[in-house]
C-alpha cells in the first residue's frame, strides 16, 4: 500500500505510456495494451502497489515465452439470458476481466443481473478494477478470481486455497462508488512477497510455517508455507465461495491444478478462472432513490462516534479514492520494490524512460 | 452451537409439532406455520441453537402485538428478466424468505441466476436455511440480510452496521451441499446474548464496550457496545454490500431505521430487508461435470495433510451435516437458554408437551 515517505514518484500519464509500450514491444495490439496499462496504472494510482506495475514484468516474461499469448482473444463460449462462460484464450488476464465485465454489464442491463465465468485467464491484477468499471457506468458490480493455493484451511497444514480476492463497486450518487477489494486470506500474499523482497518481518497473523505454526519470517513464502484465512473458518469458506464461482462453475483450473503465473514455467497457460456479477441497481431500484439512498448512508456512516484515537470513519474505497487524486495530482509514489520490477521491465524491452532513470530510491534495492 | 453433554434432548419431529402449534396459536396459517417449523427447527437441528426455536417466543410476541401480521402475505411488487422486489407484508421473516427464494429459483431456471430483494421483512433466523433450500433443488444460493447496527466500524465508537449474515450453499454432487453461514461480525450477537444469559464472560475479540474498548463482559449487550466486525475493515465492508443488496437495492429500512425485533416495540413492523441470489449451475455448466468438480474438491480438502492437534479437516457445512444426521436419530440437544425460551413460548400458548415438561437442563436457568 501506500509507502510513506517514498521519494520515487512518477505522473499517471509517464507510467501509462511505459506500460503500454512495454505491452507493445512484446507484441500485443495497442487496444489491449492500453486497456492492460488502465488496469495496473489505475491500481497503482489506488496505491495498491503489490497488484500494479509490480506485476508488468511478470507478465511480459510470459508474454514472451508464450504460456500468456499477446494474439490471445476471449470469446464468449456459452450463455444464456443472464450468464455468460468467457474463455480467456490465454489472453492478458487483465484484457479477458475487462472482456468479461462488458459482457456482464451488457448482460445485466438487459436482465437486471448477469453472472459471467471465466477460464483460461491468468492472474487477473487486482479484482477492484472490473467493479469500478460496472460502478462507473452506473452499475454494481462484483469480481472474484481463484488462484494457486497459498492459504491453509482451518487446521490444514500447507496451503489448501488461494487467496481468492473479492470485489465490490457501488455507485453512489454525489460520492465516488463505495468500493471493497479484499483477499480472503488474513493479507494478500503480494503483501508477505513484498515484505520478503524489503526483508523486514511480518505480523505473525499473516503467515503459518512449514509445520502449519504461525510465524514472523517471510522468506520462505511463497514456495512453503501458507497464509493464514480471514477470520478464520470465514475467509476460508469465502475462499470455497470464490473456488465454486471462479474455477469450478466456469470450467477453469481448481485449487493446485491452477499454475502459478509468478513461479511455473512461463512457457505454460495457468488456466486461473475469475467470476464476474453486475447488477442493474436503476433496473431495480428507482435511479435517485437509490443515490440519494447511498449518500444517506454515507453521510451516516461519516457522522458516527469515533473512538479514541480516530479522527474520521471512512466508507470502504475512500482512502483509494483519496491516494488516487493525489496521485493524479502530484505523482504515484511508487515503492522501491516497484521500481525495481519497473526497471527489469525497461532492461527486458530497452525502454528507457527519464523518470526512471533518475537516481534516489529503487536503486540497488531488491 | 452444540453443548457438549447438554441433558436436554428432543425429537425434531416433537419440536417440530411443538413449534408449528405455538405459531398456530397466534393466528398463522398452517402452511405458514409449517414453513416457519421447518426453517426453525432445521436451524436447531444444525446445531445453530441462537436462531433457531430460542427464537420463537420473540417471534409469536411481535404475532400477538401486530408488529409482525399473521395474515400477512408476501408478494412481488417490482420484476425484471432474472431480478424482483418481494414486500413482505410483515409476515413472519421466516416466510418472506423461504417465498423469496422460491422466485428467486424460479427465476434462475428461466436466466442462469437470479436477484431477489426484499423489504418489509423482519428477522429472518438463519440465512444458512434459504441456501440449502436452493441447493436442496440442485441450485446454487446465496442469501443475506441487514439488521439493526450492532457493529463497529474500524475506528468508531458504537456499532455502525448490523452483523449483517451472509450464506451459500453449492450442490456437491455424492456430498451434502457445501454450506456457509456466517455474521460479519466476529460473531453473531446471538452468541454474545446467549453469553450474557448464561453469566459467562466472552473472549475480548468479539465486543467493544460503550468507550469503544475491547470487552469482556456481555452484560451490556444489545443495548449498548458494539461486536467487532470480522476480520476488521473487509467484515466491515462484507457488511455494507450486504446492507446495499439487502436494503438499499430492495428499498428495506437501512442502518437505525431496522427494528429490533427484540427489543423494540413488538407493536411495530421492523422493516428489515434481505437479499437473495439463485444461480442455476447446472444451466451453465453440464450437470455430471459439475458435480464431479464438486466432489473432487472436496476429496482434496478431506486428503490435504493436517497440523499437529487436527484430526480432519472440513468443508464448510459438514458439521452442521453431522449435527443434523445426529439430531435426526438421537435428538436434538437444546440448551438451557434455548428451552427456557421454550417454557416461556408453553406459558404463552398454553401449549404443554410431556417432553418440555421433564424436570432435567433449563429449569430455573435465565
Amino acid at each position: 500500500m501506500t509507502k510513506p515517505g517514498a521519494p520515487f514518484s512518477v505522473s499517471f500519464d509517464e507510467l501509462h505510456d511505459f506500460t503500454k509500450a512495454a505491452f507493445q514491444s512484446v507484441g500485443v495490439s495497442e487496444t489491449d495494451a492500453t486497456t492492460g496499462a488502465d488496469v495496473l496504472v489505475t491500481t497503482d494510482a489506488w496505491g495498491v502497489f503489490t497488484h500494479g506495475t509490480k506485476c508488468l514484468f511478470g507478465y511480459l516474461r510470459r508474454l514472451q515465452a508464450g504460456g500468456l499469448r499477446s494474439e490471445g482473444v476471449p470469446r464468449v463460449v456459452g450463455e444464456g439470458g443472464a450468464w455468460a462462460t468467457v474463455d480467456g484464450d490465454s489472453a492478458l488476464g487483465l484484457v479477458t476481466s475487462v472482456f468479461a465485465t462488458r459482457v456482464a454489464i451488457a448482460k445485466a442491463r438487459q436482465q437486471g443481473i448477469a453472472y459471467v465465468g471465466v477460464r483460461n485467464s491468468c492472474h487477473f491484477g487486482a479484482a477492484g478494477y472490473y467493479t469500478w468499471l460496472a460502478a462507473r457506468e452506473g452499475l454494481m458490480g462484483l469480481s472474484m478470481a481463484n488462484d494457486i493455493p497459498s492459504v491453509a484451511a482451518p487446521g490444514s497444514r500447507g496451503a489448501v486455497t488461494g487467496s481468492n480476492p473479492l470485489s465490490y463497486a457501488v455507485p453512489a450518487g454525489r460520492y465516488r462508488p463505495m468500493f471493497l477489494d479484499m483477499s480472503t486470506a488474513t493479507v494478500a500474499g503480494g503483501k508477505v512477497y513484498a515484505a520478503r523482497m524489503r526483508g523486514e518481518p511480518i505480523p505473525d497473523t499473516w503467515l503459518l510455517g512449514p509445520d502449519g505454526k504461525p510465524t514472523t519470517d517471510p522468506k520462505g513464502f511463497p514456495e512453503s508455507g501458507a497464509l493464514q484465512p480471514a477470520a478464520g473458518h470465514k475467509g476460508y469458506g469465502l475462499a470455497l465461495l470464490i473456488e465454486t464461482l471462479s474455477g469450478i462453475l466456469s470450467g477453469a483450473a481448481v485449487t493446485w491444478k491452477v499454475g502459478s503465473w509468478l513461479l511455473d514455467d512461463p512457457r505454460q497457460a495457468t488456466h486461473h478462472g475469475a467470476a464476474f456479477i453486475v447488477i442493474d441497481v436503476n433496473a431495480i431500484a428507482p435511479a435517485a432513490e437509490f443515490a440519494a439512498r447511498m449518500e444517506a448512508l454515507i453521510d451516516e456512516i461519516h457522522a458516527a462516534p469515533l473512538a479514541e484515537g480516530t479522527n474520521r470513519l471512512r466508507v470502504p474505497g475512500e482512502m483509494e479514492w483519496e491516494r488516487h487524486d493525489r496521485a493524479r495530482q502530484s505523482g504515484i509514489p511508487l515503492p522501491a520494490d516497484v521500481v525495481f520490477n519497473l526497471r527489469k521491465v525497461a532492461e527486458l524491452t530497452g525502454l528507457s524512460p527519464d523518470w526512471l532513470k533518475s537516481s534516489g530510491a529503487g536503486g540497488g534495492l531488491p
